[in-house]
């Protein structure tokens, strides 16, 4: 793995490396890597085997692990990736539209044109739509509908579920890491749970987590056109409006509703119960049953409260 | 149905029910419902055969009218439509890409991949583009281009309408009732209705309505992205340009232009000639001719005074 | 020339008519057009043979150019590129998923349900993903990913381009020029360009030019749901989040960075390594190097210095 990353190994150069990680989760035989600055705490699994580190982040390594330096970590446990394993969906290929290595339940509808990859599982009654595409590996359970043009990718999703037209759930998530010759982009080795009787609209998209996964809550409703970021953990019973942006690793409470086109950024908490009126920008946590509106969004009460001081003072008096 | 639905059966025992529809329009045969809280007035149709109903809405229904008490009306309604009808698209299925009981004009131009289902029919010198998918009794007119991977459902297109790349037509719209169990997906039954030299923007998205249609207008053309949402009724020559939300049960006059991702709130009317700023997110009626802007949208005026005013009183003098 | 577009011909009427171009930019042989008020000045290219012009233009057509006259010059230069050209994928039909006259390297990898149409080329190791959809001419270099139900038109991309599932990539831009029975959408004659590295996110969308070209520079990288609209040039490893909408003929430096949400407003030049925060609405030029965020967009500091001085006017004492 030194040879094949360029980078510089340290420690017991005869530990087998079976798996990839990050460096928080890791287990015995499992490689992760450490990058940045080396100035915040670090958390590291007791049982990692190894770690890619820069410089910076040498001091942080325990005493039993075997470490790799190199500039650019992140780039490197992801070439080691690459070598390591070969994802499926970008080996296949041919004219099987349905695979023969796919578990198609008896009563499952198929539409013409749909395309169903190796190691997926469609159960009971469940329809997928003309020219939908199930990933290799793919479970869906019973009754759900999977609509026309839709495509679903390192995915599990539960019974009830719906997935309208064109709807994408399990893409890569958006992220840059430094590699030797520019910017590439992060590698995700996560999943997408979309636990029973969620809904997803038409052309929304659900990115796969980075390492961990991706989890909306039972009976979560999402509207069209809307986009839920890597490692985000949506409640249960939540509603987000058309054009809803949720960052990477939002987490969302049970029943909130957010309105059209509101957007959190990323680490972003929302307790329970929480509203957002239509075009919120939220950038920090709200505590259960707050209602907040306006970019940066605030209390609703006050928001309102700026809008009509404002029109009041800066206007001539016959429209204050 | 009584039976199917748990409800408790009042009045008529014999009423023959052959269709279902809104309470305000139900024709002779039609069972409706009645949800909320009773308060309000309620409009229904002097034909309606019967109703679901809640307890707070009982006293509501007129005399001639059977009545099903139940605690989730809408929700009940909806189980009666599926036992009633199976839409077409959900037992659609097999390898036959074009439909034998589909109608394709045979100066259609119909691209590789396409999916075409029974029942739809395709004129004169129309182009189905690649991959894209029209859906069981789709009617399209002449001319018109549907592009790749684009899909149609529940609509009647026009002449010389063109949808772009992946728009999606004829979904079911964004809306949750009560059921016995929690959250449900509110049914659609209303069809889109495309009026001629329409044109619909890549990725973008147009919902069916409810129980009436979702309609727009002569040679109105939208950008990409955009959502439109069920039971809108655009008028003719309408612009949408991109990242345009335009929340259920909307009407926009003839002639108005909506800039850059403006947002505009459900049940709004928009005059004739009404001209919207890139950004803005309306909540109320505006007359005809007007031009407004911001969130909330105001007359741009006043939008641009209250911003400049903002400006010069909150910054050092150098500044304003 | 004249018969087919009602329009009326002025100068030499044994000029021979060999191609199309915009007025500036047009080569011997070539017919553009000038429509607008005729009161702006106008760049015509030396080259060009002939015009269409409106009668406020006549005066701006140089001596040695034929030109012909019409109420609807844009209008009538499209009928004249509709008679003389047809584009490939309006007749490309039949049930041939993979083109015969596609040129597909050997060691490419084609997912069930891709479409490749006529005179395309795919390079080595590239992966074209489950219904995707490549069209006619297009080229594709060597290590790209093509996701699933992705379409790419018109489009030249490098080698080590990804694009996610459901991107458009080519489609016609926003626009709409008179006709004479009414608006018309403004026909598309250029290319969309993706340079090496590059990687658009799922659903977003890259028109294509509509006589240039649009350009999106090496490893820039574009999150999903994103609208690149006709003519835009984005430099080097500019970064895009999700919802970012760029208007027609944006011009954006190397490096720069646009949180979500992010809208520019057309024909705005963007500096190099310019940050925009998250919602900015942007309406004028930035310098290099600064930040900017609000709506309408204005320096990052001067932004919170107003957000803060309204938050500590508007509201009690408590709150401020």
């Amino acid at each position: 793995m030194a040879d094949h990353t360029g980078a510089e190994l340290h420690g017991d150069e005869s530990v087998q490396i079976t798996g990839l990680s990050s460096a928080g989760t890791g287990r015995r035989g499992d490689i992760g890597f450490l990058d940045g600055d080396g100035k915040a705490p670090v958390d590291i699994s007791s049982d990692i085997s190894a770690l890619f580190v820069n410089a910076a982040n040498v001091q942080h390594v325990p005493g039993h692990v075997a470490y790799l330096v190199t500039s650019v970590p992140r780039y490197a446990h992801s070439a080691a990736a690459s070598a390591m394993y070969q994802p499926l969906h970008l080996v296949w290929h041919g004219s099987e539209a349905i695979s023969a290595e796919a578990s198609v339940h008896e009563e499952a509808i198929i539409a013409p044109g749909a395309v169903i990859g190796p190691g997926a599982v469609i159960g009971e009654k469940t329809v997928i739509g003309a020219n939908a595409i199930i990933g290799p590996g793919v479970q869906i359970g019973r009754n759900c509908s999977i609509g026309p043009g839709a495509s679903v990718y390192c995915a599990l999703l539960g019974d009830h579920v719906k997935l309208l037209a064109g709807a994408r759930v399990g893409e890569t998530g958006f992220g840059v890491m430094p590699g030797p010759k520019g910017a590439e982009d992060a590698p995700h080795y996560g999943r997408v749970i979309l636990q029973d009787h969620v809904t997803i609209g038409a052309n929304s998209c659900i990115d796969r987590g980075v390492f961990d996964d991706t989890i909306v809550g039972e009976r979560t409703k999402i509207d069209n056109l809307c986009q839920i970021a890597h490692n985000v953990v949506l409640g249960r019973s939540v509603l987000v409006a058309a054009f809803g942006g949720i960052s990477g690793s939002v987490q969302v409470g049970d029943g909130a509703m957010l309105g059209g086109r509101v957007g959190i950024a990323d680490h972003v908490k929302v307790g329970e119960g929480v509203s957002l009126a239509a075009s919120a920008g939220l950038f920090r946590d709200i505590e259960p049953g707050e209602t907040w509106g306006g970019t940066p969004a605030k209390p609703i009460r006050q928001w309102m409260r700026e809008v009509a001081w404002l029109q009041k003072n800066a206007n001539p008096k016959k429209t204050g």
